[in-house]
Formats: C-alpha cells, sequence, structure tokens
C-alpha cells in the first residue's frame, strides 16, 4: 500500500464509524482544497470521490494530466469531468450510480460547500442524506495533513536546505549589490527555485522596500522599486517542493535607523525567540500565540495578525497559532508550523521574522534559519 | 461622484428594489471576492458593508493601507478588523450596529459563504432575514463587472497594448535564442510587466515546452525544462494594470509536424476565427461556445474545456463562453471575453490560440494580437 492508498484507507476507517457511505473531494478554481492531492496525487482541478467500502473514483478536468500521473495513485478509476458536461451535481449523481450508493446513505460533501450550491444538491439528490460540517471529513482531513509523517518530514528538510541556501545567497546578492529592486530579489527566487529542483514558489513573494514595508502583505506584492535601501525592508517567501511548501520572512534593515525603528527590530526579535521557545507537544495553538501578544502589549506594541500557521501542501492551513477563544488545537509531534512576529507603522515601515518549526516528541526543531540581515 | 462611489449607489438602489437593508461583501484569503475592490479600490483582505440607507464600512484586514487607498475611494468609515478579535460573524455584528439595521430586516450575505458558516450566521444573527443567493447580490455586482465601463475600456486598451508589446518582445526573444526554457520566457514577462507599469501577472503564467504542453493547464506551471524546441510549446499569460489583467495564449510551433500537429494547427487557427467572428452583442454565451464545438466535432476533435471567459479585475469571471443550458449570459457591448479554442493529445503536445475581445455596439474588436509564432 502507497502513501495515498494508507491514506485514503484512514479516511475510510473514519468514514465507517461515523456511517457516511460517500466523501466528497473537489478541487477546483473556485475553491481549492490540497486534500485532492493529499489523497490521490493528482494536483488540481479535480472531484474526488471515496467509497466506505472501498474504491475511489478520480473525476479530472484533464484526463491526460490525471492518467500521467494516477499510476502512482493507484486511484482505481478515472473518468473525465466532460463525460459529466463538467458539471459537479452531475459527477455526484454519477459516482452514486458509480459505487451503488443506496438511497437513505449519507453522503458526505466538502465543508467548503456554499449555501447556494448546497440547497441546490439537496433537492436533486433528494432521498440521500447529505452532510456538510466543519467537525466532519473536512476536519479528519485537515488533522491528517497537520501531522506530516515520516515522507512529508524528510521532504521539508529538503525545502528547508534549498530556503536556507536561498536566503544566503539573497543576503549575499544584496550585499553585493547585484539584487537591487524587489523584481531583482522575487525573480532569482522563481528562477533559482526551480533550478534547484523547486514546483516553484507557494505564493506570490512578498517583497517590500522601506516606502511599502509597512504592510503586512504588501501589495502589489513586488515592484520594480528599490530594496533593502535605507530603512526597513520586507522579504516573505515560500518554496514548493514535491508539493510542500516552506515560508520565511527576512528583514532587510539598513541603517540609520529611528528609535522607533529599533525598538521594533529588537522586540521582534525577542518574540521571534520566545514564540519558537514556545512551541512544544501538549500546548494550545492559542496559547503561543497569547504569549507573544502578551509580550508586545506589555512593550505597547500590538501584532495586527496571528503569530504562525501550519505549512504544507498549503501555505496556510491547520493548526493556526492564533490566540482566538474558539481555536481548539493542540500541538502535536510532526506538525510544522511557521512563528512570525512582526510590527508595522506607517512612515516607519515593517518588520517581520518568520522560521518553520517542527514539533518533535520532546520540543521543537527549528528548520530555517531565517533572520534579520543588518546592512 | 467617483467611480467607487456611482458603483455602490448602483448597489444601493438595488438593495432597496429587492428590499435588502445590509450588504455584505467579503474577501479573504478563504475566498477572494474582486467586487471588494470593485466597490471600494481597497485591494484585499476585507469586509465591506453597504447600507440602503447611505453610507459604507470597510473592515480591512490592514488598517495602515486601507487608510492609504481609501481617499480614493471615498469610503465613509473604516474599523480595522483587530477591532472584531479578526472574526467574520463579529463584523457582521458590529456592521448591523453600526449602521442601526433593525431586527427582522434583510440581510444578504456573499453567494460563496459556506453552508455551514451560513447555518451559525442564522444561529447568530436570529431575528433577521439571511439571504445567500446566486442569483442575488452577487450575481447583480457580477452582472455589473461583466460590463466595462469607459475607464475600465481605457485601463483596457492599455494593458492589451503593453501585453501585445511583449508578445512581440518574446516572440523576438525566442527567435533570437536569449529565451531558451520555460523559466527565461515566465521571468522575462514578470520583469517587462512591471518595467511597464503593471502590477503584475494575472495568473501563474502557464509555460510548456512540446514535452509538457499537453496539458490544458500545464503543471507546474513553468520549469527549468526547453521551451519552444521541435514540436508544439504553449504560453499563457497575462498582465495586471490598475487591477485588470489581460489573458493570452500563444502557441510556438517548431517543425517538422506530425501529420496530426499539422490538422490541430489548422484546426485551431480556423476555430479562433471562427469563434472571434461569433462575438456581438445579443448573442447567447452558450451559443458562442456551441459553434466552436460543433466545427470541431465535425472535424472529429474534441476541446476539453470552454471556449473562452470574461476578463476583469479576475482572471475569469463571468460571462462563460460555454455551451451548458444553464449559461443564461448575452454579451453585451462592454463585455470582454477571451476566446482560445484549444486540442491537446497524448504525445502530440497542445496548441490553443487566444485573444481578448471586446463586444461593440455592431460587433466586435479584437484587443490582443496573440498568433501562432512559426519557428
Amino acid at each position: 500500500m502507497n502513501t495515498y492508498q494508507r491514506r485514503r484507507e484512514a479516511v475510510r476507517v473514519w468514514m465507517k464509524q461515523e456511517g457516511i457511505a460517500l466523501a466528497v473531494i473537489e478541487d477546483f478554481e473556485a475553491k481549492r482544497d490540497p486534500a485532492l492531492r493529499w489523497l490521490s496525487g493528482h494536483p488540481m482541478d479535480a472531484l474526488l470521490f471515496l467509497s466506505a467500502e472501498g474504491g475511489s473514483l478520480l473525476v479530472p478536468w484533464d484526463v491526460i494530466l490525471a492518467e500521467k500521473i494516477a499510476p502512482d495513485s493507484l486511484v482505481e478509476n478515472i473518468v473525465p469531468f466532460t463525460t459529466f458536461d463538467r458539471d459537479a451535481a452531475a459527477a455526484i449523481a454519477g459516482a452514486i450510480q458509480h459505487f451503488g450508493v443506496e438511497k437513505g446513505a449519507a453522503i458526505e460533501l466538502p465543508s467548503a460547500t456554499t449555501y447556494p450550491a448546497f440547497c441546490r444538491l439537496r433537492d436533486t439528490l433528494a432521498g440521500y442524506t447529505l452532510l456538510c460540517r466543519e467537525d466532519g471529513l473536512s476536519n479528519m482531513i485537515k488533522a491528517g495533513r497537520a501531522q506530516k509523517d515520516e515522507g512529508e518530514i524528510a521532504i521539508y528538510r529538503q525545502v528547508s536546505a534549498i530556503t536556507n541556501t536561498l536566503m544566503s545567497l539573497i543576503e549575499m546578492g544584496v550585499k553585493a549589490g547585484t539584487l537591487q529592486t524587489e523584481t531583482d530579489v522575487a525573480l532569482f527566487i522563481e528562477r533559482e527555485a526551480r533550478s534547484h529542483g523547486c514546483e516553484g514558489t507557494g505564493f506570490g513573494t512578498l517583497c517590500a522596500g522601506p516606502q511599502r514595508s509597512f504592510g503586512i502583505h504588501c501589495f502589489p506584492s513586488y515592484t520594480n522599486g528599490p530594496f533593502a535601501t535605507t530603512g526597513l525592508s520586507i522579504l516573505d517567501f515560500g518554496l514548493v517542493y514535491q508539493g510542500y511548501t516552506s515560508d520565511v520572512t527576512m528583514t532587510f534593515a539598513r541603517g540609520p535607523f529611528s528609535a522607533r525603528q529599533k525598538e521594533m527590530l529588537s522586540l521582534v526579535i525577542e518574540a521571534a525567540a520566545l514564540g519558537v521557545g514556545t512551541v512544544k507537544p501538549g500546548i494550545r495553538c492559542g496559547d503561543v500565540g497569547k504569549v507573544v501578544n502578551i509580550f508586545f502589549t506589555s512593550h505597547g506594541f500590538s501584532m495586527p495578525h496571528g503569530l504562525g500557521h501550519g505549512i504544507g501542501l498549503e501555505a496556510h492551513e491547520a493548526p493556526f497559532l492564533v490566540a482566538k477563544n474558539d481555536n481548539t488545537w493542540t500541538l502535536k509531534p510532526g506538525m510544522i508550523v511557521t512563528v512570525e512576529p512582526g510590527l508595522y507603522e506607517n512612515g516607519e515601515g515593517g518588520c517581520r521574522l518568520e522560521n518553520d518549526v517542527l514539533v518533535t516528541e520532546n520540543g521543537n526543531e527549528v528548520l530555517t534559519d531565517s533572520r534579520i540581515v543588518w546592512l
């Protein structure tokens, strides 16, 4: 049994416990769901159906791509989406027929199903019990994806090493003057990513010189403007290796600094160490976020975003290190999260330091070596 | 009244007709909705509330960014998302209070609201009439966005001109041998886009040499592999200017060709002319798609995707030139659509030709000059 089969089997065991006959996974442009790739190896644009009785059915938009990839995943059946007139409801009806799902049986839809789509399906699939829950199948898969297995951790060691190499090359290029603009840096990453065997970047690289670094996520993501001139510049990027993305943020700091900038820099450095030191199995994810929030508040600052998040097939996935009352997640060995404290002010610019941290049996291991680069 | 105010006023007139007291627009990472930018100028990561009685409230994730942009859009009120603990439900409750929306009044949510989120809101906002409809507010805004106004058409003339320039530069670079790999081409586009004043690219550039061009959307989007070597190579890209994206596809064809490749090339060239010739006001969008489907079928081929789609603040938006029974859209002057017939075969590779077409009062105007590049 390969990795994909093992994962599908775990879902099936869960489905039987929950009394679900058919599970629907859907990834299209309107709503991405990496559960598709996690369970089938097929990267995008498809429906995947799992029957509790065994057997899987992949309905891809691009059947040629699916047939090239499917041998690895051992998905039992592939039927082109065109067979169903590229209509998701028709494909679900087709899967019901394919697996012989009986009337009255429970079918679980993705939790991202919109309210109008759910109402339409309830009408067209009258006689079946349709489920669409945040604490159901989607959450079960989220929890599975959050705790990386050995193969995934091995991938993370590789993508972290490549990310670390690139960070050093970027620091060198900026110091040597070969990388001068935001675009220089962003395109250097795109090219080096591919020459190091990566699929690409995990999200639009955020590269902001001192004039634009006030933005939590700068807009546009990078421009022709200068990078790493006097003041605070932010570089936030991730590399994708075999589907999995890293996510790091460096701050490039060139003096002279204002007193406020010095304070922001030293607080962020301290907060990063504090946050990483808090990461260990058993701690509630909200509490990790809370520790850093309290630290900033005690110094008269506040951070406008969460402390960190899981990484994997998505750049932002469970668990989230966010101090919210409804955050019920707890850190477990195998989870990989970012820790990324940041402070931003109009006029002063922004400062963020982000590393990727693997939760181990006893504590944690920092996989990346992002840093403040002093110029 | 500026453009954003005019658009918001049109929404308010519609809200009064429909008896809706409060409209909710939401754009976050989990579900993008360019209606936010279209109505407020704020590019991303925020909630926007419109009251039928007048007044708008923007709740941005990044309040510094919003305050830098808001003066243009004249949004009346800005309250940071952190005020509501970065919780959308709490922000909606806050907006109800802000505008003094009375119990029993109708509140319309985005049609992309998930079924579980809708059910939770129905509980927490008991006493209000919550609407979430595909044919409601979201559709009204989609229709408004689909028909470009004069300012938007002027932007499209500019982004089309830049796109045309880049296509010529790429053809030149490929012929001169300075652009040799998929990455060379993709990064050339990223750099030139910005040096021509664009925000960036409208989607991950799809650049596939002959070994990978079988994919409708190649995966990964570009690699270190060779581009434009013997066979069929596809380049599909868009440039974003002031928020609006172009979308073109060139096929680079280097002989000698197989008989099948020759047939695919000539059919796609004919289909592109046929499709563009069909675009005019009053025709049903499904019928434009059907004409080309019938053409391919009569020659023993079939196209695995729709013929085209609207472009604007999104790379794929209404109307869709797709031959489906539930496609009720009709072309109107001011709409800008792609026409992009394509054929793909394992072994032969793929071939697609895509241009952007403005629907005029009497027919159409082709804005871009994408072409088959013969090498």
